[in-house]
């Protein structure tokens, strides 16, 4: 990556022909936060696991090697993006959620402590203003980002989420933290693009009324879920783009979510 | 989005407590280069098209709304990423692309008189050169784009691919243009990261070798195929980032591709 940016330096440099080559404001160190998708990715009890199936894989008969394969898989597994619609009839799909909602300066909030001694934890709004004494109040468009650390856990799920178990029963055994509603109440407040944090979900796994989801996805606030490497990330300063695949109808969407780190750090 | 911004620039100027406020370098103009993925997605006559199944649509039991969906879908469908295993043996799967090759300046390519002359017009080495001539020999690093026109035919199979029908027999009657043998080497030596286009293939539709593919791929240079909306780019200027589903193993991934456009433009 160095060598590739170092590259395109150089060949900018050694062309000045008449335009000007701008360099890209895209340059600079990227942190990929997303999990790879396969068959050991952490879906919900209930929902449909990942499956890859090969359609062609080898030499063809035209003497070149070929791969193919197709897909399935829950909406809702894996990083992914939770839409509006998944828990607010008539909000947005996932092929809806406008891209200002998607790109934006990151506001990292670590609750890591808490959510290390309490697989119960529940990010409280006094979690979101101790970040703000330190960084002043999180703006408008802001992508707020929770660090649990239980990305360290992925992907063994019983370690991740409380259980390893499928189907329905297992819902009552999830245990892992989440927004508590006063934390989603107060950031919906502060007009944020986005949530996202590193637990399968927004409500914390006891949850039974998903009250984070239905206030957050209610105000078109997507969430971002399964997400990693947050322990890359300064509080402030990482600028932030997550690009759900554009399911036309989608209640989510499998999310490549990645990180600008700031110039100077 | 106008909105969110102005709000965001009232929000840092009102907020001035120790810690800076730098803008992100991710602000400004956005424009979606993905086509929506759904059942009217076009996708290659042998592929199995994209499935997208209701497990729940409406209220609960808990008293709120709740939807949630399955898909099913080849890799190659729709607006999506060629990772360079799906014609290279041994090379990159689509979770395994680096993000430098994802993210950077976009050169694009202006092919549409001769692609709307031609429905089997292959892109020459001199069409990468007279672009050259105006703009500077291509960078490493940039992304390339072929702009045909083809995307205003989207999703109408006949007008787009040059038929509607479906299976192996349909394959012989693609028409549609491409990238020719001598424009994928000059590509190849120009080390651009990423080379896409508004058509279903960097082969034209006529292949049968499917040459472009092995140089390009097999030089671990993906493709970006099914792009849309290239009429809103500059030739030179913009920059991208396209980021596709990080499918483990991925001969190629739905892929979301977007672009920034330059600030004073
Ligand atoms: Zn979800
Ligand atoms: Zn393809």
């Amino acid at each position: 990556m160095a060598f590739r940016r170092m590259a395109v330096s150089i060949a900018a440099a050694a062309l000045a022909l008449g335009t000007a080559r701008a360099e890209s404001p895209l340059q600079g160190e990227w942190v990929d936060l997303t999990h790879t998708l396969d068959e050991t990715s952490v879906f919900w009890p209930t929902a449909k696991a990942f499956h890859h199936d090969a359609e062609s894989f080898g030499q063809t008969e035209g003497g070149y090697f070929y791969s193919a394969y197709n897909i399935r898989t829950s909406e809702h597994g894996g990083t992914h993006l939770d839409a509006p619609i998944h828990f607010a009839e008539g909000a947005q799909t996932a092929d809806e959620v406008p891209l200002d909602r998607l790109i934006g300066p990151a506001a990292v909030i670590d609750v890591t402590e808490a959510s290390g001694s309490d697989r119960d934890y529940r990010f409280t709004a006094q979690d979101v203003l101790d970040w703000e004494a330190r960084h002043g109040e999180i703006a408008p468009g802001a992508i707020v980002l929770f660090r649990t650390g239980f990305s360290k856990f992925w992907p063994d799920r019983e370690a991740y989420m409380g259980t390893a178990e499928r189907g329905a029963e297992a819902v009552a055994q999830l245990h892992f933290p989440g927004l508590s509603e006063a934390a989603a109440r107060l950031l919906k407040e502060r007009d944020v693009a986005a949530v996202g944090l590193d637990t399968p979900s927004l409500d914390y796994g006891q949850s039974k009324d998903f009250i984070a989801h239905r206030v957050l996805l209610g105000a078109q606030i997507p969430g971002f879920e399964n997400v990693t490497n947050l322990d890359r990330l300064p509080e402030w300063g990482a600028s932030v783009i997550a690009l759900p695949a554009k399911i036309g109808k989608g209640s989510g969407a499998p999310l490549r979510i990645v990180a600008l780190l700031p110039k100077e750090e």
